[in-house]
Parts: structure tokens; C-alpha cells; sequence
């Protein structure tokens, strides 16, 4: 066993040009009706900036064999494991005991790991519980993780070419250690190949719409000497095009990718808002920052969601002035200056009265736009749990 | 093959008295930085109902090798596998190949749903593509299940004393097959023990702090005839707790958790907002209609996000009046009347101010209640793509 606290390059043999990774998550919690596994998201993105693909991943719960048996299956056919959870003090905490059978090799108490958790509880007065020294055994010739905000180390362990990762559950925790083993061993493990990638983001337009005018973009970068890999994801009024290429020279690398984003650009017009992954309201955030306008909201069946999405862009608050929830006939009239006799003529959802909010609430804020949302409120059944 | 387009409960043997299940989504999209299957949380509520316990869920890409390992893994462990995506025409869906192959029955083409398909494509003018034959291989031995919206097939697969179930991704179809699949040849199959839960929502106290008060039922409830499960969930600001039970006798069952429910609003009290499962929201907007009492509110940093989830509520325009984002101290004079001096004396975050905010759109608003949250915006980063 490796006394190292800082976890090292070790591990035999050199991985594919193209490595995989599968992700195992811990915890019975996360397999019940309203929960699941979310850590995945960000071990996928670190690992695919690495080149690292990731080929499944899988939430199990507390049975060790369970666990074990699906440790043997992902080991059997790729070149990195990273788990999560499974590894706190108690007896429902396997994770630990799983892996070392599998990998075969005994758990062997860290003396240095007893030392660094019970200094953590000591500088909070409290005596460390002899449970805590669970978190101390380690499988033989493994390498352990630093946990800066958390008492669970994390485990490095060398399996013949592969390479197993143990890391705490808890997001905070898991990103900070994962982000050093990226930049440190795991970067030294792949070659030199990365993977880049631009997100297009489309509004007003659908999937298959979208899908339908790129295909001869498709067959054009298929030809080109470094290849352009795209996804299409529909996401909610919005399409996103994911364009990657898997390189060693960054530079032409991103060059490709700005070819493609123009063909894109050239393709799809004023629909694309963003080609570098932000949302809609980060480029309406940007755009009215770099102008110096302001804007105030009126709404009314959409009861505040497009004020919420707006002031969730840190520092709206410069060019956001107000928003108004105008549900009522009467709330338009006092609140926005919407003359009665518009909205018995037109009804509250009509281009007229639409107009009349917008301006109405512009010139009550004192700013320089206003927007309105006169839709009508759809019947929507409760969200499914 | 059977040529029934219903599913029969065939299939050999019983299954054990708390059987388990395991799901596998298919799809490559699933395995990016920005998406994950959440099919498996309907399909775990819908499971569990029928006491059947989900040890483990799993995504996959779309490699024949990867699907088949973990079909095969599933298979032996569990009594049902239920499988969502890669039943799609295209060479990309490969679900219905890497079961035929572990299961070892010959893809047969399946006349009923080739013509089921062609009558879709028919009614909307168009004549099917060949390549929608793909939809129609069924391994031998396999029972199809119709799916009202859409091209793909479901299949009800027996395999020795198991099942494997195979539904498209869709939600919408997914949900409607399954739905059906569970009140006829799943019920059958299942012994008569069902699973009952009681969700409680907790506002307003930590995870932990609950459950250091809950020890002491923990512990009584572990003694009773019919045991109680407990499993105490923190979501956003809440505490969410949920008790099952598994019996046959359903009236028992839930008197037994009724008693439960009953310990808990003793030890927690007050703190206690729902013991169905409600949200916050919707037991607000429960109280307020029968009470038939409307509300109006006024914000300032939280932007919207209050009366977005107020009106989240279907109905919710019978008591939501309307709403008022005043971010600036011009618009909390404007818009709610707040004096100039309150603020200039107290600070524009003071209970005064709140005071005031709310009783401002309380008179404007014409209402029975104003609610202010005069909350200071706290800096915080983008969030994680």
C-alpha cells in the first residue's frame, strides 16, 4: 500500500487511443420513484474532455452482491471505473469491501487516514467514533484521495492496465477530487488526444426541422480530414447541437469546430442564439449589458417564469428593473394603464392589449424595453412525482 | 409466437414473494454531460406499487456487446428486466437484437404489426418506409404489446421463471404501455403482497434534526406486527419522508401507516405540511381555496420564483391575483407604495419594507393576502452546464 496521500500515475501498461469509462453510483436512495443519480452529468463532462468515452452507467444499491457483480462486469471490458457513494463509515457503506473482493486484495487499515479524520474531529472538540475507522481500510496497492471538505477519502486502485476510482458521493466533495485526478494522473493515463466541443443553441425551430436542414452539413464534415461528430438534443423550446472532434492539436481542433459553427450559422440564421452553450437568457443578459438597456416584464399565465428565468442570470439585477404578474382583467388596467375598453374589444389575449402592456409597463419602470406575454394558460395535469 | 397483440401473463413458475427488478435505458444521448434517463423514476413508482423492489438501474450505449453484457448480467440476478429505447427503425436500435441473441430465439418477422405500422403511415397519406419492417422483428416465443402512440412495438418476453420487458423511450408511450402491462399480466404475476407508501413533507427543519426526533418511532415501529420502512429524503428546503409497508390486506396496511403518520405529526408537529405527497405549493393553494381567499405578492430578489411556483398549481388563477417584481426602490414606490422614507430609515431588505411590500399589493391587488419576501440576492456562480 502507497502512504502517498496525493494519488500518482501508477498502474501498468498504456491505454487505447479511444478509452472507456463506465460510471457505477452507490446508494439505495437514488433507486427509489423521486430520486436518481445526477453526479454522472459532471464525471461524464470531465471525462469526455479527457477523450475518455463513457460507454453505461449504473446506480445500485447497498448489496454487496450486487455491487460486486457489476464491478466484475464493467471491468471486464473497460479501461476506467469511477464510482461513487458507498464509502461513510457505516455498515451500509460497501463500497470499500466490494471493490477489494473483486480486485482480490485484502483491507489494510491507513494509519495516516485515522490520523487526518480524527484531527478533523478534534479541531471541531469532538472525539472521532471508532465507526470512523472504517474510512481508514484500504485495498492493498491502492493510492488514496485527498477529501478537503469531507472525512471519506477517495481511492486510486491499479487493476492490471485498468484503473478504479472511489469517490465520496456527496457533489461537492466528488468534484473537487475528481477535478485534481483530471488534471493530474488521469491526464497523464490518456494520450494526448482531447475531445473539443462547441454547443449550438437553436430556438423557434424543431428537432427534425433542425435535423432535416443540417444533413448536408453532416455529409460534408464527415469528409473532412479531422471529422465533425454532432448530436442533436431536443431540450424544452429549444434545440441544442452538440459539435465535438477528438484531437492532440487544440488549435486545429477549434478551427475545424468554427468551420462547422459557420456552416451552422450560414444554415440555421438568426435562430442560433449562441454557439459557444448558453442559454437563452445569458445571451439576452449579455446583449442588454453590452448596450447599457434596461427592461421591465409583464406577464400573466406564465405567472412570473419569465422574470424568474431572466433574474437567474447573475447580476440581472443592473437591467432588470420590475416584472408585473397581471392575472386579472382589472391588475392590467391598474397596474399597466391598459385601457378597458382595449380588452373588451380585443380580449385580454390579443396583439392589442399585448402591445399595451409592453408599452405600458415600459413607461411606468422608466426603462428601455418592455416585454409582455399575454398567453393563455393551458390545462396541465399535476407533474408526475 | 404468439400472434395476440395483448399481453398474457405466460411465462413458467412463480415469482418470489418481494421480487426484483432492474432497468436498463438504451440510448447513446443518455451518456452525454447534459442528459440521463428519467424514465426509470416512473417505472420504479409503478414497480414498487406492485411490491416489486428495484435492486439496480442501468444506461447503455448503442453497442450490440455493451447491451448484451448487461442483459445478461440482469438476467442473472433478477426476476424482471424492463428495457426502454432502441426500438426504432433505424440501424441505431439494437434492443430487440441483443435480447433475441441472450435469449437465443430467432428475430421473426411479425405480419399483425408490420400492418398495424402501415395502416399509421396510411392514415396520414404516406406509405412506410421498408426500413419500419425492422419494428416488426419479435423474437420467437415473445407476446407484442400495442402502443396506442407510436410506431414502436413493445415486448413481453418470457424467459425461463423471468420476464423482460421492452418498451419504447418515449415517455408518453412508455408510460401508457407500462401502466397497462402493471394493472394486468404484472398484477397476475406478482403474489398478492403490494407495497403502500405515505409521503410526509417537512418545511423548515434539516434533514438531520429530523431524523435525531424520529429515532424513537424508528425504533417503535420496528417492533409493530407490520413493520415500517422509513426513508427520509432532503430535497429543496425540505425534508421529505416516506414510510412503506408490504402486505396483502390493503385496509391494514394503511391503518398501520396511518398510525405512523400520526407519530410523526406528534414528534414534528407543525413542521409537518403534507403526509400525501403534496408540495408546498399545492397544499397552499388547497388552504386557499377552500378557505376562498386570494393572495398577492411582491418580490424583489427572488424574482419571480415564488409566484412561479404558486402558479405552477392548476387552478391557480382563482387565488393568485397577481404579482409584483420590484427590484428597484423606485418600483417598491411606484408599484407598492412603499414611502420613500421607510426605506431611506430602515434599508430597502428590513421588516418594515417587507411590511410594507405586502400590505401594498394587498390593498392594490384588492386581496385577502399580501406576501413580501424582501430577500437580498445572494452572488452566486452560472450553474453547471
Amino acid at each position: 500500500m502507497d502512504s502517498v496521500v496525493q494519488p500518482n500515475a501508477a498502474g501498468t501498461g498504456a491505454w487505447p487511443a479511444a478509452p472507456r469509462a463506465e460510471i457505477v453510483a452507490v446508494g439505495s436512495e437514488m433507486l427509489t420513484p423521486s430520486k436518481t443519480d445526477t453526479n454522472s452529468l459532471y464525471i461524464t463532462e470531465v471525462l469526455n474532455e479527457l477523450g475518455i468515452e463513457v460507454s453505461a452507467k449504473m446506480i445500485v444499491g447497498d448489496r454487496i452482491e450486487d455491487l460486486m457483480a457489476l464491478v466484475r462486469l464493467v471491468l471486464a471490458r473497460v479501461d476506467l471505473l469511477v464510482m461513487t457513494g458507498g464509502l461513510g463509515p457505516t455498515e451500509d457503506d460497501l463500497t470499500r469491501d466490494a471493490v477489494a473482493r473483486v480486485v482480490d486484495k485484502p483491507l489494510v487499515e491507513h494509519p495516516a487516514i485515522v490520523e487526518t479524520i480524527r484531527a478533523r474531529f478534534e479541531r471541531r472538540g469532538m472525539v472521532m467514533p471508532e465507526i470512523n475507522r472504517r474510512q481508514a481500510m484500504v485495498p492493498e496497492g491502492a493510492t488514496v484521495i485527498d477529501n478537503p471538505n469531507g472525512t471519506a477519502p477517495g481511492l486510486w486502485i491499479p487493476y492490471g492496465n485498468r484503473i478504479i476510482i472511489l469517490l465520496p458521493g456527496p457533489p461537492r466533495e466528488m468534484r473537487a477530487m475528481l477535478r485534481k485526478l483530471a488534471d493530474g494522473p488521469l491526464a497523464a493515463r490518456v494520450g494526448r488526444e482531447r475531445l473539443f466541443r462547441r454547443v449550438i443553441g437553436i430556438a423557434g425551430r424543431g428537432e427534425s426541422h433542425v435535423e432535416q436542414a443540417l444533413l448536408p452539413c453532416y455529409a460534408r464534415w464527415k469528409t473532412w480530414e479531422l471529422p465533425i461528430d454532432a448530436t442533436i438534443l431536443a431540450a424544452m423550446g429549444q434545440v441544442e447541437l452538440h459539435l465535438t472532434v477528438r484531437t492532440a492539436d487544440e488549435a486545429h481542433g477549434q478551427s475545424v469546430l468554427e468551420r462547422a459553427v459557420a456552416d451552422v450559422r450560414e444554415t440555421i440564421g438568426i435562430d442560433v442564439f449562441s454557439d459557444r452553450g448558453e442559454s437563452l437568457e445569458q445571451v439576452i443578459g449579455r446583449l442588454l449589458t453590452e448596450r447599457g438597456l434596461t427592461v421591465a416584464a409583464a406577464e400573466s399565465c406564465t405567472g412570473g417564469l419569465l422574470t424568474s428565468r431572466l433574474t437567474d442570470i447573475p447580476g440581472s439585477s443592473t437591467y432588470v428593473e420590475r416584472s408585473v404578474v397581471a392575472y386579472s382583467n382589472q391588475a392590467k388596467i391598474d397596474l399597466l394603464g391598459v385601457p378597458r375598453e382595449l380588452i373588451a374589444e380585443h380580449g385580454a389575449v390579443s396583439e392589442p392589449v399585448a402591445t399595451a402592456m409592453a408599452d405600458g409597463v415600459r413607461q411606468r419602470a422608466g426603462v428601455d424595453l418592455g416585454i409582455a406575454i399575454p398567453v393563455i394558460a393551458m390545462p396541465r395535469s399535476t407533474p408526475a412525482r
